[in-house]
């Protein structure tokens, strides 16, 4: 399919990504993200026999739903065939490896550097570039909303579980760590993670594209792989709603655009400052939820991945492996974490011009061997307690 | 201090429980709820030396504090100090038990029924029915609520950590598990949180009072001893704001009450009913969240615990002691659960008029030896993915 990101602000043109799409055995999409040219990826066939055939658009179950809460006014997602879903297999036997022969995986080729694949036990399917029969998004507002047929009337519709979500391995090195890999090869990662953002935003009913990693057993990660994952939701998200309605609001209140003022009162103030270079800049929240937790905002603001200059492209992989480095050295053991790439939503243009991309990055764990967890007050009534003074946590991430 | 819960709809007026209150050696206040009367637990006197005392009201350090968190607009609780509390003892160190000689405990008697005591590692303190100087609750709207001294400027204003936390102890036994206790005890414990939602309501700041239990190691449990916690908020839930949110815009759009639609559309509906009797309806919500979630609603909709009426009251232990024991029986061993009670704000008048009490349970474990983890998705975005239909769930609580 060619070349992605084009390096047109460095001298030579520097190309950094090939490319190429395909099929797996049962009719998911795979598409690789090669960093040397000329590699025809059409041509390596999924040989598994027995793989059953993803379902036809249009098709759906109960086990397959967004259901709305009447009470909290939000979608929630049921996804009863993941419980089959792969868990901690064997090293020998893990699915992210690239093929080997007689032992076929989710990649048909016998080395990669960056591919994303439609989830085999995805939480939403059926959103495609591929024209079809219209398969009925959930719509984006509450009850009233477009889309599908209801399978549910009353309080809480139901409509199909739809939407995509994908898997992108990081590295065909089995025991690597993000953490691990080199700036090269995040430029990269980054390149998927924008293409995928541009490519399913493109999709009829895609309200939200949320690239994201768990990390750690301790969180439930089931595969060891380095991997991430892509959704792309049918509405938007609730913190993403939050936090539009917060920005909206500030602006309405103060003139200035909230996300810009977060961080310049970061940079000034200093004290929840861990790492910045030209391009972005990583502090802990002054509301830290989480015992260790830093946000990554770009210097110049934008509304999602696929909007980030060439130049903000290529500095993120420094800074962001520095700071994942001061996660692993926190504890002297790598740390559990989740990445989470907050972005705007997909057809709120008001929003989009407001919205400030950033990562969020935090560790469940806040002593060795003591783990943050959401009991009563979280995971009941919404509010975090956190062990930590945001300004300390960001003073030992300084330090490790 | 005398008889609670006088049951003046019984024959005979039957007495429910008699409260005693005193002091803890470090200032704390400690409550007995007795099912027997003329135990003067003020003689009790609490041996224990060098406890430092609790901080004087109006001392407050970064240590112990709410942020609020503007991308959000939420306030986040800084508990610093909670870092030390005591974590899993063995059990003949159980603080929980009652004392005995050569060993004092939290409790300073040989045996209790129910009691109740300030938290000695509380997030939030200093809220109290005793006058003082005014310590400075946080504001309930925002930053620009009403309240005591800003420690941080900008954005994220930080505001004491005022309110209360209380740890309620349902039984002396040590072993035991609420689902074991007798409908006589939680008709006590029953009591006790009626009295501490009315009490703790009348502190002055005081904007919501939250009575739950954490039960289990799997959801961070640091004490087996069978107890819950109960938090007075400064400020309302977040959780809380949105259902309160949500029943006004029901109300200005149907003209009914959304809390008495959803309970009569799930009896008539019956698909997710777990349990009911005359007082209470018990139910997994259409849009569950958890593996196993059930909802537990009065049949006479009122604002909170201590707006229950005798009945009510009393016929609570029986259907809520069915539901965890179905909780228990469904992996064959104990389920580490929440359970949360959702109360209405305590100054919002029109919110207390439309609010709808009830109890929320559910478990983290989602198959025997497997929890669901609050991964990218619940811990990102606030999408939560259920894997358990919520018919299949209900179906299975009404089997076990």
């Amino acid at each position: 399919m060619g070349p992605v990101g084009t390096e047109s602000s460095q001298p030579g043109d520097g190309q950094i990504a090939w490319k190429n799409s395909a099929r797996l055995a049962d009719g998911r999409e795979i598409i690789y993200f090669d960093e040397t040219p000329a590699l025809n990826r059409a041509l390596a066939r999924d040989l598994r026999e027995g793989l059953a055939p993803v379902p036809a658009p249009g098709t759906w179950s109960p086990e397959q739903a967004v259901r709305w809460d009447p009470l909290l006014g939000e979608w929630v997602i049921i996804a009863a065939q993941r419980q089959e879903r792969t868990f901690l297999p064997p090293p020998d036997q893990c699915p992210l490896d690239p093929s080997a022969p007689g032992r076929p995986t989710e990649v048909p080729t016998d080395s990669y550097d960056v591919v994303v694949f439609e989830n085999r036990f995805p939480s939403l399917r059926g959103a495609s570039t591929i024209p079809g029969p219209k398969t009925g998004p959930a719509g984006p507002a509450g009850p009233a909303g477009p889309g599908g047929p209801d399978l549910d009337d009353g309080l809480s519709p139901q409509r199909p579980g739809y939407g995509r979500c994908e898997v992108v391995c990081f590295t065909s090195e089995h025991n690597a760590s993000f953490a691990g890999l080199s700036p090269r090869r995040v430029r990269t990662v980054m390149e998927a993670w924008a293409d995928r953002t541009a490519t399913l935003s493109a999709m009829p009913g895609v309200e939200q594209i949320y690239c994201f990693e768990n990390r750690g057993e301790e969180i439930g990660v089931t595969l060891h792989h380095p991997h991430g994952q892509i959704y792309a939701f049918p509405f938007v998200t609730p913190r993403t709603s939050q936090m539009v309605a917060r920005s909206r609001a500030y602006t309405a209140q103060a003139g200035r655009n909230l996300f810009d003022d977060l961080v310049a009162a970061e940079q000034a103030g200093g004290t929840r400052m861990v790492a910045a270079n030209e391009h972005w800049t990583a502090f802990v929240p002054p509301a830290a939820r989480w015992p260790y937790e830093v946000l990554i905002f770009p210097t110049r603001r934008v509304p999602d991945l696929a909007a980030l200059d060439n130049p903000a492209r290529a500095a993120f992989g420094e800074l962001y492996l520095d700071v994942l480095r001061r996660f692993d050295r926190l504890f002297g053991t790598p740390a559990p974490y989740i990445a989470a790439w907050h972005q705007a939503p997909v057809t709120d243009a008001e929003a989009r011009r407001q919205f400030g991309l950033h990562l969020q990055v935090f560790t469940v764990r806040r002593a060795p061997g003591k783990l943050k967890y959401l009991a009563g007050t979280e995971s009941g009534m919404a509010v975090w307690v956190n062990d930590i003074v945001p300004e300390t946590a960001a003073q030992r991430l300084r330090e490790a």
